[in-house]
């Protein structure tokens, strides 16, 4: 099993016909003591974090770093979000990120994200991001992390 | 002008005729250094928390408070975060959260937010609640608690 | 009264002896439900953000923002700190920090704090400060703002 | 190696003879992007939330969980926090947090902390906790969590 900060290749299209052959990536978080509130759970504004970690991971399972594309001046800042929270997650439990692409183009990705507990879905998300230069102006992705993305990647058949 | 943790009332319908004559509140904050993230910019994850800072002080408009209404067993618990993100926030400068519901029963309570920097508009976001009693079971609100929801949101005609 | 992000002039010695006549700043913070844990009470990771805004009050007093700072290229990471935890903070008071500078050098700042609620004090607290360059690489002051940072702080006679 | 949320035993006294032959756990930790700040670097506010996982990681690998201790009414909240920051952490890259037991009463444990990145020491830290009953009030450790503490810590011969 991997960790966060580690990830994990899930293989293709393992029992999720709907993702065509995309790559899902895996990152296991320990819930830290901080990320918890008063209602005895983990605050809602830590699952955004998580996410994050969620995509840095899946960027390392295609072989890229997300601090190597802002080095050579390719930014993905955050322009969407949306949460749906199912279960709460609690102090010291390990929790499950699944990350996938779930839409892209040279210009634009959208992941999607499942969050579990074993087997208990804790809550599914997406995210959208421009690609941008370092000047936070939208441009398009070099050819060359395009094919990566591509990799990790099948765009589904209806589109 | 009023700031962050008091909030203030903006009056009903102040030019934004899809209000329906709804009360907007207004949180006043300063961005921390600690918000901030290495892209020199306010982290994505801190907005969750202000929209937060945001229905408090919607909720203390309203003669409450959302501490009191815990101690009384009747919780709101997030359900759904959405945020779409425009324009980025740096240290130190002062960002208005503007809070109105959006749509409410008493099982579920639905916030719009604008967070804005002066005239220019950073971000806006909506977050659903459902209302559910300590042990996290969905539960409809106190009369009491109704009755004042209502006197800060005008249901919609085609509603 | 003023509240957090805009500070508030206490006046020269208000009764602290030991302070020989230095600045001391006020900043009024609302804890944040964002900031509790699942003990109830605020966690302790948050104090040192609020020391920040603290620190950030203190120069806004002297006339100064440390954003400016930052753009004239004077920095002042932080090199050490110590916080001593009396009384639990929790969701939706207001906390009070008092700010001064305990000690100062073209090179190096110390901060103290006090956090207080009302008459109880909660934490207190010091911060060192290594004045920097853009690089990192310790670096006096200029002139100009050390001669601001004398307005706030009278070195103590035994010293 | 093992990562954050695992915690390993690092055998005792492997070269620091000021230890004493006391058992010191290993934590490793992804740094997040949100844990940065405008500066580029890690924020300080992180450093305490880090200590913490090491702190868990050390009863993880007395066999224990805070959580679990928790649970029977053992807190141990913060009463003190020291913390010298060296050199910054920067995204993405692995730092370790080493954590030992300094001195422990059945009252009040010191635990130590070293954060390093490979060979490079980022941070040093202590942190002072105070073991209380569910209400806040001190109480003295059961015998049993007495008995596995003295497991992890070796009392220095001058004390």
């Amino acid at each position: 099993m991997t960790l966060e900060g580690v990830g994990q290749l899930l293989g293709n299209d393992h029992g999720h016909p709907n993702y065509h052959g995309s790559m899902e990536s895996h990152t296991l978080i320990r819930v830290r003591y901080a990320e918890t509130d008063a209602m005895g759970i983990v605050h809602h504004a830590a699952y955004p974090v998580w996410l994050e970690l969620g995509r840095s991971d899946f960027l390392r399972e295609l072989g890229q770093s997300y601090a190597g594309w802002e080095a050579q001046g390719v930014f993905m800042p955050l322009g969407e979000l949306h949460v749906r929270y199912r279960q709460p997650a609690r102090y010291d439990e390990l929790v499950d990120v699944y990350t996938r692409i779930q839409d892209a183009s040279r210009r634009k990705v959208t992941f999607a994200y499942r969050v579990m507990r074993g087997e208990t879905r804790l809550s599914e998300a997406t995210t959208v991001h421009v690609v941008t230069g370092a000047n936070g102006r939208s441009q398009p992705m070099p050819d060359t992390l395009w094919k990566i993305i591509e990799t990790g990647w099948v765009k589904p058949p209806d589109k």
